[in-house]
């Protein structure tokens, strides 16, 4: 199956730019947005435009490749200011989601290595290289998760997700919804049931129009109606995305993940994430750790051109939750299933303590 | 502490009117709408101008009251051929509250008791005194819950609710939200929680409002933020409304109330119900046996003045779910406290088996 969706790809060489599909607009219109310098990259991590942790760790590895275009024909120190400055403004777009950080650090590593080694505008090109390895290992990366998680669904299954982790948050076809759809692709009917994921309604917008457009049988409910859903036996498997992972296993997702984790936990129904191992961050152990991005109160008070709460309320509007280890029954990465999620077995797949 | 909010009262004599604020208008306008006959009544109603369990049921019984104001000086099967009409109607207009049903009830046995005895003009006159009585025994039971409930909650605490179950759900300052002004009332200061309750907001547009006109520290969150809130320390007890209980103590109440109560026991934190007795439906054992609402898929997909998920999308929208009993530290009734949640000290305080 070919993924319907081009997320965001780069078009041209080294002066080449960056296209994203603009998300904030989706679902009401699919426009691509063009992206020639980094404030515009920014901006789009910022506003959502690009979301998805993975999605995000591309398009912060081609804001770099955007970043040096006009200091390449500098001198190498002109060039290392410029690109130290231009990796300072990417990872202070969104805090939470480790992709990010990630592949800025392997972007700024390729280019530390060839440093006194070949010209900047060498450097230019394998800082685009690299930023297309990580695009392609991404897409790669998704096909695996894919097969490794799909014999964790069986024929005929509900299945529970939150936010959105398909296509649009990835280079490919995502990884909670890859789970899904190589699930359909060998021959296995779903039911899937789609959290709208307030505040920004990833769920309603973004993932409902993912599975309609691979005509996989979908169902839209409120993220508080969940709990009820699964009571009444609709649902026999809970899948998530990721947006940072620590060695113990503790998750950060999408605010409403925790909910849903204990909830499954109370009816006995398996809560998967899947997440590449970029996702993982291996200096932090515990999930309090992990920064916790709060956004405008206005997302939950003007939500959808019209005010809905009144003047002056404060707001509590944090981005993401944590899930801790205990409530996950397994972690699909590119590379097998983590399970059970313990800090033995997540050193053993992706790698220990870093520092 | 007087109540601000006159939510629907009642105008003149039995030739009078209904006068109710229109809450689907609420937070950008406060509009009251007259209601002359019984169709307008069963649509706002049906419509969720008039909600909460306790004002379904005033507004059903005054809703008689306009249902047999032509009928008042015709013979007298006549008269009872038109109450049993639009008892009928009434009956109709939500199916999970049983305030609703209970408050027909209520008004049907008093016109029965007086048949054949005294002329239709004086039955109606009587069934506007028995309409006033409901609306003056809700008053009472209002701030009979707020004072045994105050106790439950200490000077500092974090309190989350959900929905609207304050001076807008009842004839007087609410249930869930009279615990919580009484506590005020009584000098402790607390910081509500108030989960903005999709799809219709109630949380958002109406608890926010009535905590606001009080002076009381508000935070509004999303519903799928409530399990991070709590994870994070910030509340010391979770209090919501009832539409309709069960003999053992299961609870039927705004979509996301179940959610709420797993999320408050899996964090050790109490859970409290407040309802009048009128919400007790002695004919029922277990929450599985509550007819849940099945809403409007636009609630959803269509719900601020603009399309939030793609055309043609499957919606399922429970207005309802059921908490089981298990999950309920105590229900605070107008009669005090039912604490242990069990059919036997439901049946102390409330009764036994009707039928």
């Amino acid at each position: 199956m070919t993924n319907p969706v081009r997320t965001l790809y780069w078009v041209g060489d080294a002066d080449g730019r960056l296209v994203l599909i603009d998300q904030s607009r989706l679902r009401s219109d699919l426009v691509e947005l063009d992206c020639r310098d980094v404030p515009t990259v920014c901006e789009a991590i910022r506003s959502l435009r690009v979301r998805g942790a993975p999605a995000i760790g591309i398009a912060a590895a081609y804001g770099v490749c955007l970043g040096v275009q006009e200091v390449r024909s500098s001198d190498e120190s002109t060039f290392f200011a410029r690109l130290d400055e231009v990796t300072d403004s990417l990872a202070s777009s969104r805090p939470t989601a480790v992709n990010l950080f990630w592949a800025i650090d392997r972007m700024k590593s390729r280019a530390a290595e060839s440093r006194g080694k070949i010209s900047p505008i060498e450097i230019a090109d394998e800082l685009l290289t690299e930023a297309h390895a990580i695009y392609e290992e991404d897409r790669q990366t998704c096909r695996a998760i894919g097969r490794h998680g799909a014999e964790l669904l069986a024929d005929g299954d509900g299945i529970l997700t939150h936010c959105n982790a398909g296509a649009l948050a990835t280079a490919d076809y995502g990884t909670a919804l890859a789970v899904i759809f190589a699930a359909v692709e060998a021959g296995k009917n779903l039911h899937v049931y789609a959290c709208e994921t307030r505040p920004l309604l990833q769920g309603a917008r973004l993932t409902t129009w993912e599975l309609l457009q691979r005509d996989i049988t979908t169902t839209l409910i409120c993220d508080s109606a969940a709990a009820q859903v699964l009571a009444e036996g609709r649902v026999r498997a809970v899948i998530t995305g990721a947006d940072r992972i620590t060695t113990c296993g503790d998750v950060a997702n999408k605010i409403g993940t925790y909910s849903l984790a204990l909830v499954a936990a109370a009816h006995e129904i398996p809560f998967y994430v899947a997440a590449p191992t970029s996702t993982f961050d291996l200096t932090l152990e515990s999930g309090d750790q992990i920064p916790i991005e709060q956004r405008a109160t206005e997302e939950i008070t003007h939500g959808f051109g019209r005010q809905t709460a009144p003047d002056g309320v404060n707001v509590y509007n944090p981005a993401f939750d944590v899930t801790p280890a205990r409530l996950i029954t397994a972690i699909v990465c590119e590379r097998g299933l983590i399970r059970p999620v313990t800090p033995e077995r997540i050193a053993e797949v992706v790698g220990g303590q870093s520092d």
